[in-house]
């Protein structure tokens, strides 16, 4: 048997036992959500076709030709019955691209489709894309939200590291042929985590946006804005109003940005975001939830204090160390909600809940009272009404 | 069985479980500290009912209604023929505060007391407190100094993050009751890492400092300072003289501070202190030792060179990684020293020795001479030494 013959076989039987081994529910828990213990998408889980040129003649050693170094930050949709994530992978290269994986539960089996998805272009061309947000519109698209991200034009020279981050906008119908429209115009900076809300809002179309003063540094900026487009062909919000800000000393004190678009409930819309803080050893990145009014998504309703998921365990390690995620849930029609969440910008995760219980836990977490005494007395109250009981 | 009752029972048979496993020594070691395989106190050590609202009715599922993020740098003290430490507790709201837990053996079975510590505020409420220091002082009281944190009034707008450090101070004679007396007042800048000596000194109460220019930077400030104050009801220090300065090149290159209270010995004071030098991948916090003067516990006689306890393994992993703290440690009558050492700001770990050792270590290990050469001469000394035996 050759090398190649012996590789291929051994690589193609574990990359099967991958895509197939069944995933489980860790135990116990905080009652709010249920992690599961395997990650759902990794880099090993990209095709080895991808990768491997499988001609022996031009590849004898069966060499990885195209190296694949993460697969994370997705997008999630239920689309024909099937749990989709349009999954961040990121090349041996550096740079990341959009391609759909698909699973029969959404929480293990989950397929990459044959190919990646070859973004069009618009005029001025990506450097690189990111963290798409899925969002099912009631005008019959599926759009796509991503941070497109390209060469400072006035970095000095000598600086190869300036950048200059928007929203890149494309919609589909069938998560294969993508058609790519302008770019977001805003007025207030750069701009990263956009996210545009499933439902028209008096006859508009309506974004979350996250204005920034710098590339990395939100600066002056920051905080969870709201805006208003008429269209989304030439997407233009010519107002933000931030609906949720960062804050001294809590775990959005440097930075917050939306999630993926939020969950209609009965009681207002679930909102998932990250929050970050800065700490001896970088910054730390966690999710935390707010909901807003039925009536009006850009009025915060209920804001459950503190984080909703931090990295935990292994998830605390990876390309970029203490980061959890989310660009992407689904909820099915019996309010199971699947929470895809990556660790440390390396591999996407899973967490379940139910409506039911990110409601109440909206509802009944109290809220950041900014002091520590403030926050001891809500457990020395607990304490005591636990004792009455 | 309904979820509530399912979920209480099984999340309480695992809290009992922790709470009285048994701890173990690690094998071998460097002969000067021996290590105990489990952390001693841990978010998980928190007591369900500060977490989880037990009644049913407002809590089907056993939801937890107030997160714990972590459980760490803990001031300790024998009390009652019992080991206490007062532990910085962290919230998910990322708030700390402190909360007393003891143990029969100071090794194993720490459980926290009823409820947290609610510090009695000053006339300018904290925003965060945390890394108290406990000092039995020989005028009957116990003291706690820990750190003070609250937003910068001077802050621009916009800018979420710049706070001032102080160090707050507050007495008791039982660990429940606390009365908070004023802040410290000095005129270096900021502080953090203060620690009051156990005795007297010429009358006065002398206090171990770190003057710091900036919220995090030590800038041209830094250093273990002394200083005196006449009492501590309003502790006032007007000059501070630096005794352990921040050296190039060493583990202590970016900043160092006082650990907890020294301990005497026949030979001198016992100082536990930390280093902090830079890395591409943030902060590196390690402990020192070094020894004072029975005489003037402000004048060194003892600097073993490099660090006495660096992370390891498991602790190197945290919310802030690469991190290890010391706040707390027990001298036993025997002499036997229990030494509670934080690991990357996430839990609480216990290292056993004796006075012997540590005086021996803190004698008889190289000094660092600053060069390379110098510290391969060394070496090469010993290796000599030893081919002569």
């Amino acid at each position: 048997m050759t090398i190649f013959s012996q590789r291929k076989e051994q690589l193609t039987k574990a990359y099967n036992e991958l895509v197939t081994k069944k995933n489980q529910p860790e135990p116990l828990g905080n009652g709010i959500f249920t992690r599961y213990v395997n990650p759902v998408v990794t880099a090993a889980h990209v095709p080895l076709e991808w990768r491997y040129d499988f001609n022996e003649k031009t590849n004898p050693f069966f060499m990885e030709r195209i190296g694949v170094n993460a697969a994370f930050n997705a997008g999630a949709i239920k689309f024909n019955g099937k749990y989709v994530v349009v999954v961040r992978v990121e090349g041996a290269d550096r740079k990341s691209f959009f391609a759909v994986a698909e699973s029969p539960n959404g929480i293990d089996n989950f397929r990459f489709w044959e190919k990646p998805i070859l973004l069009p272009q618009t005029s001025e061309p990506d450097t690189n894309v990111y963290d798409m947000r899925l969002t099912a519109h009631e005008d019959g698209w599926i759009y796509g939200i991503f941070c497109t991200e390209r060469k400072d034009p006035n970095a000095e020279p000598g600086d190869t590291m300036s950048a200059v981050a928007n929203a890149g906008i494309a919609r589909t119908k069938d998560l294969v042929n993508w058609e790519r429209l302008d770019d977001l115009k805003s007025y207030s900076g750069q701009q990263r985590n956009v996210v545009l809300h499933p439902k028209f809002i008096n006859g508009k179309y309506a974004l979350y946006t996250r204005p920034q003063d710098g590339f990395i540094n939100v600066g002056s900026g920051g905080g969870i804005g709201f805006g208003f487009t008429d269209n989304m062909e030439h997407a233009e919000v010519k107002e933000e109003t931030i609906i949720d800000n960062k804050i001294y000393h809590t775990i959005k004190e440097v930075k917050n940005g939306m999630g993926p678009a939020p969950i209609e409930t009965p009681e207002g819309w679930l909102c998932l975001a990250h929050g970050v803080r800065n700490t001896a050893a970088g910054l730390r990145y966690v999710l935390y939830m707010f909901m807003t009014s039925l009536d009006d998504p850009s009025k915060v309703i209920y804001t459950p204090g503190g984080y909703f998921i931090a990295p935990k365990c292994s998830e605390r390690i990876g390309d970029v160390s203490n980061v959890v995620f989310s660009n992407g849930w689904i909820k099915d029609d019996d309010g199971r909600i699947l929470i895809y969440y990556a660790a440390s910008d390396t591999r996407l995760h899973v967490a379940e809940t139910f409506v039911a219980q990110l409601v109440d836990y909206c509802k009944n977490t109290p809220s950041d009272d900014y002091r520590s005494d403030l926050s001891v007395k809500k457990i020395i109250e607990l304490v005591d009404k636990n004792k009455s009981l």
